[in-house]
C-alpha cells in the first residue's frame, strides 16, 4: 500500500481505545490521524489526558497527539474505531456512517438492529453484505458494523466450526470472565480478590442471542437467525486477559471428539477473511492436555486473535463439552474492531482496495 | 451428656484434619482423644508435625497431644474421622470399621461401595439405615460412612430440595472451585495466580454421579440411585474457600423462579438431621441480590455449614438456573463429616445415644 | 449500664462506617440511634443506601434506619463516630464538637491541629487531657478526638513498647497494605491483580509524622512530638484486609532480640485504656515462626485489635528489625475510634461515665 | 558468526532451565546442543519430561530433544548453562569447568567462593579477569561464574550507577518478590492468596551479603568487597513475575533527586558489556510517574532486562529514596546467565570469541 487510510478512534482514551492504539501501532493498512475523547481530556495531549493500563508502552506518536472531540468534523477518518459508551455510541456512530466513514464499532448499540451485522470475519464474513441495503435505507455513504460481545467472540468462532460439520442444536455455556472485560477502573479489587463475582450486568443475554445471529444466514438481504438455544452463566474471576467459556452442545449429527477436535483443527473460515493482516493464524487451536487452555498460558495464541479450544470429551447429557478461551480484549474487543475493518476494505466498504 | 464420646482423627495434620481439629473444639459431644499421621510425624507434638494453615489458632489441647500411627490399637476412637488420602483409606477404614469405630470418612475410597452410603444429613439421614447390612455383610461391629465429594455437597442440597418439590430430570453444572479443596500444598501459586485451571483431576466423574446416590431412594436394604443425569465441568480458581457451582436444571414439573426459591428458603431435611449440634440453620440461604452468593462475602453463612443459592432465573433451555455456593472445607469436607457422625450418634450406629 | 449511650455514626454507608456499624452491633455501652450519608442516600433505608462490603452480614437493626443528613440537629448522638472524607471533616466535625458531641474520627482533617489529639488508648491515654484546651479555647462543650492513619497504627504500638524500654531514635519503615485501606470501591482490580502499586498518595508524610505526635509526651497542656524520625515506603498489595510493616530501628540502647521480644509481649499500656470493651487483649502478640505474622492467617488476632509483631532480629545498619501487621479496617480504623470512644466515656469527656 | 556455539543446559526441566531454553531459542551466537535432567526425565523428550510453566511457548526443537544426566561426558558443551539446585551445582558444576566448559550458574553454590565472580555484566565486567587465577589454582580449562541471586540483581544495577557517582555507605532494602522466583511448584496458592509471606528462606543474607562483592574492587587478582553495609526485609507477594525493592540509602555526596535521576538514566556500565546481544537497553529506565514502576506494567522493559527505577525522593533519615524493578527470572536469573556467557565469549573465556 502506497499510502495508508487514515483512520479515528472515537472513546480513545479508555481501555479498548487504549488497546486500539496499540494494535494500530505499525499496521500495514492504517494510520490512525485523530484520537477522540470525553469533554475532560479534549485540547490535552493523548499521553497526558489517558492512565494507561497496558503492558506494551503507550506508541510514542499517540503522546503528543491532541485529543479531540468526537464529530466527524473536527476527527474526520475513512474507517472510525469505536470504543464509545453504548449511549454515547447510539449518537455519534451514525454521525460518521452519515459523513462517509465505515464505523468499526465496539459498542453493543447497533448490534441488534436488523441491518447491522455482527462482524466475526472468521465466521461470517458475508454478512458484510448487508451494508449495500443499510447504506440504502439510513442514506448513508459510510457504514456500521460491529463486533460480538467479547464472550461471544472465541465461543462463536469454535461453534461456527461444530455447526458447519455436524448442526447445532442448543447448549449451555458458562463464562469465567477476565476483569479487563469491565474497563477501568471497571471491577473493584475488594469484589474480586479471594473472591468470584457470579454475575455480569447485561452479559447472559448477549451471549445467549448474539452468536444467533453471527451464525445466521444471509439470505435476500437480511440475516436469518440460526435455529440454536443458548443459555448462558456468565462469571468474573481474579484473571487480567482472557475470558474462558465451559460450554455443553447437543448437534443434529453428534460427533465422536475426534472428529470435533479435526473439525475445529481444521477451520479456516471463509476465503475473504483469510490473510487479512489481522486474521488469526489459525482461526482455532486445539490443545489436548488435560489442565488447557488456560487464560495466562494461552490467552496470547496467535497474538491474541486466535480462539484455543481444549477439554473436548463427550457429554453425558448432551454429544460435546469443551472449554473455549479467546483473549478479551484483542479478539473480542480491540483486534476484532481491526480484523472487521480489514474486511471492509477488502470487501471495498472503506474507501478504497489497498 | 455427661461425658464425651471419645474420638479420633486419621490423618489429622493435613488441611482436612486441621480442619477436623478446629471444629471438634469445645464440640459439645466429642472429644479427641488421639490423632494419627504418616510416619514424618508419628511421636512428634501435634504442633510441630503439623503446618497448621487455617486461620483460626490451633487449639491448645492439640499442640501438645502426640501424634500416633493410624491403627485403632494405638489411636482408638468410638467414632473414627478420617482425612486420610484415598488408598490408605482402602486399607485402614475398615479396620477401624472392624475395631468398632463409627468412621466418617472424607475419603472416596468407600464412597461408590453399594452398602457404604453418601451421607448428607440434611439430605438423606435415612440412608444411614444400610449400615444394618453394612455390619450385616462384612461382619463389621462398626461401620463406614463418607461425605460426599465437596463440590457435590452443597448442590445436592439443593437438588434434593427441588428434586422432592419438581421432580429432577437433568442438568449442567460447572464448578468454580477454591483452592483449599486440593488440600496443601496442593496448587502451585504459579498455575493460579492470574489465572484459572479449566480442570481437576478425578473430580467431573464424581460431580456427575455423587449426586445420583445421594438423591437416590433406600428401598429393601438398597440405594437405588436417582434417575437424573448430570454433566459436570470442574475449574480451579483463585479463591481461598468456597466452591461456587452454576447450574441449569430440567424437571418433571417446571416450576417458577419464584416457586423454587419458596421451596428452597423452606427446606428443612429429614426430622433426624435437624436438630443436631451441626445442623446448618437453616440448611439452604437463598439470596435475591444480582450478585450473589460471592465465596468472600458468603461462605460463612450458618458458620460455614449452610448452602446459600442466589441467581435464580428461568433458563432458556431448561427449566431454571441458579448458582450454589457452600463451603468446600467445612459443609464439604471436614463440618460434613462432624455432622454424619452427629446423626450416627442420634441414630445409635456410634456406640451410645448422648 | 442502665442506658445505653446513643451515638451517631457520620458518613455510615462507606466502608469505614460499615465497619463501624459491625462493630457496634451489641456494644455493651453503645447505641447507634442515627446513620448518616451524602445528598445521595439521606432518606433511604441503610439497607438499601449502602453497598455492604463485609463478610459479617449487615445487622438487622441497621436494614431499616433511615439515611439522615450530617447535622446535630437532624442526627444527633452523645458520641459521633467519624468516616467523613477529609474534606467535609473539616466542616462537620467541628460543628458536632461545638453540639457537645465526642467526635472520634478516622478523618485527618485535624490530627495536625495541636489541640487535637491522635489517641491509641494503649499508648498515649494520656494525651486525652488535651481536651481540656480544645474545650477552653474553642468553647466547645464537645471535642474532637483522632484515629491514626491505619498504617500508623499498629505499627505505633510496637515502637511505643520499645520506646519505653530502650528509647527509640530513628528508623525506616516501609508497608504492604491491604486493598481495603483505599475504601469502596478504592483500587482497580486492573492495578493489583499480579501487581503491586509502590506508592498510596499522601501516606507516607502520615506515617513520617503521626507516630511522633502519638509517641510525644503531654506537658504543661501540650503535646510535644517525640524526636524520632522516620523513613517510610508505602505499597499497596493484592490483600483484603491487614497491613504488615517492615521496621529497621535504632534505639539510645540496643535491644538484645530476646529482650525485645519480651518487651513488646508484656507490654499492657496505659492503665485506663485497659479494660476498656475494645482493648485490644493483649496489646500486642510476637510470633516467633520464621514466616510470621501473615495478613490472611494473623489479621484476626485479639478481634483485629491486637498488634502482632513478628521476625524479630538484629539489624546490621540500626539494632533491630522486625514485621508488625494490623488489621487496617478494625485497629487501624473502626475499631480505633471505638476504643478511642471507650476511653473518653472511661475520662468523662463523653457525657458521663458507664 | 557462521558457526553458533553448542551449549548445554543443566537442570532444564525446572522454571529456570525452562527460561533458559526460551531465552536461547534463536539466539544469535548459541546454539543448544543438550539439556539434562534428574533421573526420573532422563531418557524422555523434553516436551514430555517437562511441564512448561511459560506464557511462551515452548521452542519446537526443544520437544523432541533428549534429556541426558548432567555429566560432560553425555552432555557437553563449551558454555554450560546451570540452573542446577544448590546440592547438585556444588558437586556437577566443577566436573564441567574441569572439562572446558564455561559455567554460567544460576546457583548460589559457589557465588561465596574467592575465586568465583559474582557477574552482573552492566556493573562488573572487569571482575571476569579472576577466571585466570581460578584456572590456575583449580587446575582447570574452562571456569565457574555466577549470576547474582535474582533479587540483588537490578538492585546492585541502581546502586553501582550511584555508588561511582556518590560514594555509597550504607542502606535498608525491602523487597515485594514475586512467586516464580521460587521456581515451581514452589509457594503453595493457599500461602499467597490474599496474603503476604514475610520471609524467604536463606535470601536476606544473599540480598545483604552479594551487593557488596559485586560492588567491590578487582584489584591484584582479588575481589575487594565494597565497604557498604545492607539491612535487607523479603518478602513474597501474589505477583507472577518482577521483584520489587524498596531502597533507603546513605552516600558519601547527597545527591539531588534530579542528579540521582540524571546519574541512573545516563548510566552505561563497563564498555566490555555493551552491545552483546542479551545487554539491556539502556541498563536502566527511569520513571517519574507517581506509582511507577509496578510489576505488572514495567517487568517486560527492555526484553525483562533492563533495571526501572522510580519513585526517586528525598530521604528524611538517609539521603535518598526509590523503588526499583527488576525480572526476576530473565535479568535475575536465566537472562542473567545468557548475558554472563556473552561476556565470556567476548572476553575470549569460553572458547573462542564469535
Amino acid at each position: 500500500m502506497e499510502q495508508k487510510i487514515p483512520v479515528v478512534i472515537l472513546g480513545a482514551t479508555g481501555s479498548v481505545g487504549q488497546r486500539m492504539v496499540q494494535l494500530l501501532d505499525s499496521h500495514p493498512w492504517f494510520e490512525v490521524t485523530s484520537l477522540t475523547g470525553s469533554d475532560r481530556s479534549i485540547g490535552q495531549p493523548y499521553g497526558e489526558a489517558c492512565h494507561w493500563v497496558l503492558t506494551a508502552p503507550m506508541p510514542t506518536w499517540a503522546r503528543e497527539m491532541i485529543v479531540r472531540p468526537t464529530d466527524p468534523g473536527s476527527a474526520p477518518g475513512q474507517v472510525a474505531f469505536s470504543a464509545l459508551p453504548v449511549d454515547l455510541a447510539r449518537e455519534l456512530e451514525p454521525a460518521y456512517a452519515r459523513a462517509g466513514a465505515a464505523v468499526c464499532s465496539n459498542a453493543s448499540a447497533f448490534r441488534e438492529a436488523p441491518d447491522v451485522p455482527i462482524l466475526l470475519p472468521e465466521v461470517n464474513a458475508e454478512h458484510a453484505a448487508i451494508i449495500e441495503r443499510q447504506r440504502r435505507e439510513r442514506g448513508w455513504s459510510g457504514c456500521i458494523v460491529t463486533n460480538s460481545n467479547c464472550t461471544s467472540a472465541g465461543l462463536t468462532v469454535a461453534l461456527k466450526a461444530l455447526q458447519e460439520a455436524f448442526g447445532l442444536r442448543r447448549g449451555v455455556v458458562v463464562s469465567l470472565q477476565a476483569i479487563s472485560g469491565a474497563g477501568y477502573p471497571g471491577v473493584a479489587s475488594l469484589d474480586i480478590v479471594d473472591n468470584v463475582i457470579p454475575n455480569i450486568k447485561g452479559e447472559e443475554p448477549k451471549v445467549e442471542a448474539e452468536p444467533t445471529k453471527i451464525l445466521g444466514a444471509y439470505r435476500d438481504g437480511a440475516i436469518v437467525p440460526a435455529e440454536v438455544v443458548l443459555s448462558a452463566h456468565t462469571n468474573r474471576v481474579a484473571v487480567s486477559e482472557g475470558h474462558l467459556v465451559c460450554a455443553s452442545l447437543e448437534f443434529d449429527r453428534a460427533p465422536s471428539v475426534e472428529q470435533a477436535a479435526r473439525v475445529l483443527a481444521d477451520y479456516q473460515g471463509p476465503a475473504a477473511a483469510r490473510d487479512l493482516p489481522s486474521a488469526p493464524r489459525p482461526p482455532i487451536v486445539v490443545r489436548t492436555e488435560w489442565d488447557r487452555p488456560q487464560p495466562r498460558l494461552d490467552r496470547e495464541t496467535g497474538g491474541g486473535q486466535t480462539t484455543v479450544v481444549g477439554r473436548l470429551r463427550p457429554d453425558p447429557l448432551f454429544h460435546l463439552k469443551f472449554v473455549v478461551l479467546s483473549h478479551n480484549t484483542i479478539r473480542g474487543a480491540a483486534g476484532g474492531s481491526l480484523y472487521n475493518a480489514e474486511l471492509l476494505v477488502r470487501l471495498g466498504y472503506a474507501g478504497g482496495l489497498p
